[in-house]
């Protein structure tokens, strides 16, 4: 069951229009396919469409997308749901024959496929690039109300692997970043009220592309969009912007974080009160990114009920 | 009178070598002479020395220096001192002959010069330069509590032109930016408290030195003299750092504003309570910003008396 | 006669919709105005358009535009134009009343002007820039066969201001910058057969976006215009790109120089053969860039004829 | 047999002192040990150190080395050298007790490691980083005479993956670019006289860094150390700089290449005579980049004799 990386992310907009103003009109995505209330959008350095908006009625999630590395690990998948009692079914999507929906043990609506039409290689295509430069989908961080139990599922049977984490003084865990494709993440936990999405994250070319993003946020008189940043983490060392879509989706534009493909690679230990840990120039982080998440679909799209976290409160350093 | 641009900066500050760290170490100035309890800094691009340095029993700004076109502009200050009579004295400095010390109607305690002796050029020599890359002094921001009549002062006796300025609804004058080099600005006016300095700033080669600023002074663990920013502001259209140094004067790391020769280059206009006025991404201004600044002497060398300002209050878009 | 910088540049193209698809399409300038054959484009800092682009039988330069500092330096002008006896005649153009064409004693055509209708401010409009972002027009650089004789003019009778020059191991100058408006230069000459246009230089914000300029270029297939660059200059310490546009005129986008408006500044030696005088990383510089330039036309339109230097050979670093 | 990336080159150089005022004082490595002739030096993202240089009579490459995922992939490693009748020895190096050294079928002196002591994190230590800022190793490129059979065993043997391949246009291969750590390579096959070094890599934070490592070179008066760049490549869309290090040792300063984790990652062909493909920009490369070279040693530390191809030529596009 070789998870390969984060794929993709499924979304629910509220109006499509208003959705592609953002992600293609501000943001530069490349738009590759709209048909009725569904559009498929892909980054400039992308081989396979990685974000899919469907006009709904009300915002959500409705799938966490992962490429596996072959049909094999596919049904590999579909056994371990099986034996495990996880919900899952099969679906096809444009240009993907095979994905195999399934809702891990927390709720999580995960989506696997492996074969995908590719598309024209346009990275170089540099007269086309529009906006700040969109490059790759780089990973999803998702609000757990039980982070520890989460990470050690997906260390254990899904062997993602631990870069940094969060605790605090009494040991507990607030937050992990896990990986399969060799960077600082695919997938982070956040302690709160869940399942819930906390944002997804694309990957820019440097830190000026992420303050462009910015600058064309604000020539647009949209600064209300930008809910934090831009600034360096601690965590992962990656320079970031966080904005929310006009459905209050958190879309992460993030670059320049390190290399953790060996398998001796130490993790990276934060104290919950650091103040740098969350930017590394020492920045407060405003409550609401503490606080607010989108909702995820279960595989029949209903609004998947959410928990409260047992750990209570928020790091010291906010707004 | 012909004022060429903004020359100098001398402060007080209390521990040299902790100012020197500071500066030197961290920010990278390139220290050209220290002897005693002074010391003498420039960026990489500067001719003359424009920062100085002088350990002293309490923190405070002794002069704010302006290079003139010629000796003659300098006798012409002298007159004009004598005729107005504002206190004025003749001293001289490290390498500059004749320095007028000049006490403007608000008590400013302005410092004109017009001989400078030559330092070697050490702008291509990249491999020396440190920190994020100083490159020159750009501008001074005072307090003022009578913001209208200062800059009714500097663009008639002086000749300073206004570039941006910010109104209440009511049409009063909450600040200005005056230049005399071509750019935004040699010196602006910031209602509050005063005569007290707000900030000085240096020019830095692009934005991501600025970043780079950041980064150095979290490596080094001081985040907390990063009082705002990075950011782009919406007057200026420059990227800015604002940092506290160890006595709490207040320096602005600035670049890429627009140019201002045209004699018909119109003023532009900022609404107090625009959300993109001080940063154009609509991030909030923490109140130490509009509260805090650094006391003046005056021509004696003893602190200089402040005054509050009718203009209460501050903009809305604070934390 | 106060010259306050360079304004404007007037191209003679011979395929308008080609140029545009250049300057506007892949280059991102802004397009104010089109008309017949005529188009009046600017960089987004700027409030006035700089670049005026005419549909004619063959390639040429009708005008090099320097703004002045008012209607009676405009007057001045042309008392000493008839003084001197120099060919002269006033026009109008878009949003600009009263220019005065000048050719100067070597021949060039200068066209000088103050009253100009001011365009909206685009400058924080970030999400309508497109290209690499230029900005404003920088400096015009034109082949002379006398540039020890063009420099003493500009220098005595226009009060340009010399920033760097260039001269061999006998003393005689090859090339020089001299500015009017606080930076390196707004107008330079360089050795060769003349009078004709070396290139004329837009502004960008930073060395990044002169990168991105080569990207879209290649991107759209179009190396075959980018004939030098990008490189950093050691005259100037200027980040640069040069190209050709589709009528063979050389564009220089061009970034972060420095400021030059003390009277006392000491100008800058360079010797012929120095390795690092073209390209600071000691690149060679095309043989091309010795030798093409484009034709001039007089105050009537007619191809001006040229003239070869006395200084032959060319540098020793080319390739 | 599962390498997971490149870890570190052996260099021997003539003159340690001249080499460290290369690689430490002007490029910015930390150096991390240093005793007798030997010294360890690291990027500011690594937790291990991956370039070793040793005082010798005369400039070579010792050792090639790639990290493994595990002491079990080593003993296999072993067995697969000895099924196959290569020449392998086990050594131990400064904080790596178990490195297996081996000679490929075509002589390249190959050393694989698991375990190594790791360094303290000094990636946010940004106020102790100089120079450009070199972050970690990031491939190697070697010449050879028989291209198409050394990318066959490196992909068969050790399950190396293909990104990009350059061929003419008779079908016949003249580089390869394979990779193991999912960006575009962690060794390259370049046709010619071999088996040499023809260079290694270093990753930098962003095409900044690379124009800033250019400044530097040129501040230090060192011009002659650049042989190409800075540019984009065609290849691998990389921003890069090749420097001669003062033997003669090829350093690449690389970045923002792409992901290629996909197992079906669709590898990318150019053309031998495409004008993009060695700079996207067009640049001509110099002949003397398809010509030079370092000697690598066998496991006796004699120089290993070259063999030259038969594919004879070079690319059009050269200077």
């Amino acid at each position: 069951m070789n998870v390969v990386r984060v794929g993709f992310i499924e979304l629910w907009v509220r109006d499509l229009e208003r959705s592609l103003a953002f992600y293609q009109g501000l943001l530069g995505f490349r738009l590759e396919r709209r048909e009725g209330g569904v559009a498929y959008l892909r980054g400039y350095e992308e081989l396979e469409w990685s974000l899919k908006l469907k006009e709904a009625p009300f915002p959500a999630v409705r799938a966490l997308g992962f490429k596996v590395a072959s049909e094999e690990d596919l049904s590999a998948l579909k056994a371990f749901a099986e034996e495990r009692g996880l919900p899952h079914a099969l679906e096809s999507d444009w240009g993907r024959p095979r994905i195999l929906r399934l809702q891990d043990p927390f709720g999580y609506p995960l989506a696997f496929y492996f074969q995908a039409e590719k598309l024209p290689r346009v990275l170089q295509r540099y007269h086309e690039h529009r906006g700040p430069g969109i490059l790759r989908i780089d990973h999803l961080n998702v609000f757990s109300p039980e982070v520890a139990e989460a990470v050690r599922f997906y260390r254990e049977a899904l062997a993602f692997r631990l870069t940094e984490y969060t605790e605090d003084e009494e040991g507990r865990l607030w937050a992990a970043w896990l990986h399969r494709k060799g960077n600082v993440h695919d997938l982070a936990f956040t302690n709160g009220e869940g399942p819930r999405l906390h944002h997804f994250a694309y990957w820019l070319p440097d830190a000026l592309s992420i303050l462009r993003a910015a600058d064309i946020l604000a020539g647009a008189m949209e600064t209300d969009r930008i809910e934090r940043g831009p600034g360096r983490h601690g965590i992962s060392n990656a320079m970031f912007l966080y904005l929310k879509d006009p459905d209050g989706h958190r879309i992460e534009l993030y670059t320049s974080d390190y290399l953790t493909v060996d398998p001796d690679h130490p993790p990276l230990r934060w104290s919950l009160n650091d103040p740098r840990r969350q930017t590394l120039w020492g920045h407060r982080t405003p409550k609401s990114w503490f606080l607010e998440g989108s909702p995820f679909l279960d595989l029949e799209d209903r609004p998947l009920p959410t928990r409260a976290s047992s750990l209570e409160g928020m790091p010291q350093h906010v707004i």
